[in-house]
């Protein structure tokens, strides 16, 4: 496999990452999703990593790449279908993916970007108030 | 990998497949999926091969095992993401998937689903005007 698919679904972009990820994969995952980041005007990125039994560092550091990079561009990262085993792992690594929200799964993932729209929304409008 | 992850949207189920299918993992595919289909009482399963370069007459197969399944289950199979190479492939080995329905996107898809979900329910409204 080349690429990893990225999917569109409304403001927001879906990962579902399924193999280990080697270092070719994952550099072309984070080329990627940038691109359509800002091509797809999305405002949030949903990574579900319920197909991995095991995590390792190269791993949970690219999911912290993929958050700052994502987070420049002005969307969020959360990381949905963590299972309990890889949690244990990541802070047993002293990965505890400062910055990236979880859910646990891709609806309540869905549902967070989308409260962060409103919330932005709402902001919006006081500022709109206020001028 | 042993299998493949399934996520719940709604009244769907999404299923993205990144990497070729062996016998085992396409046929704990099946089992995972039908069982999810009754559990989550999904009215819609999209199954997403934006990732696949190629494709083989066992995967044409899986897919059309997969439809037929959901359809005893009263679930619509929507496949989407496919790409042009792989839809020549697929004309040309004879399986043209016939009984699925196919979507350019995931949003698209999604719409077919919901839009299938709402003819129902006034179908129900009009058989219960009937009585």
């Amino acid at each position: 496999m080349d690429r990893v698919p990225i999917l569109k679904l409304g403001n927001a972009l879906l990962v579902t990452i399924q193999v280990d990820m080697h270092d070719r994969l994952a550099t072309a995952l984070e080329e990627d999703l940038s691109a359509k980041i800002v091509s797809s005007r999305a405002k949030g990125v949903v990574i579900d990593i319920s197909g991995l039994d095991i995590v390792d560092s190269f791993m949970g550091r690219m999911l912290d790449n993929i958050a700052a990079v994502s987070r420049m561009l002005d969307a969020e990262t959360v990381v949905v279908g963590m299972r309990p085993a890889v949690a244990i792992t990541l802070v047993e690594l002293g990965l505890e993916l400062n910055g990236i929200r979880t859910a646990l799964d891709l609806e309540r993932g869905m549902k967070m970007i989308q409260a962060r729209l409103e919330e932005g929304r709402d902001r919006d409008e006081t500022l709109a108030d206020v001028e």
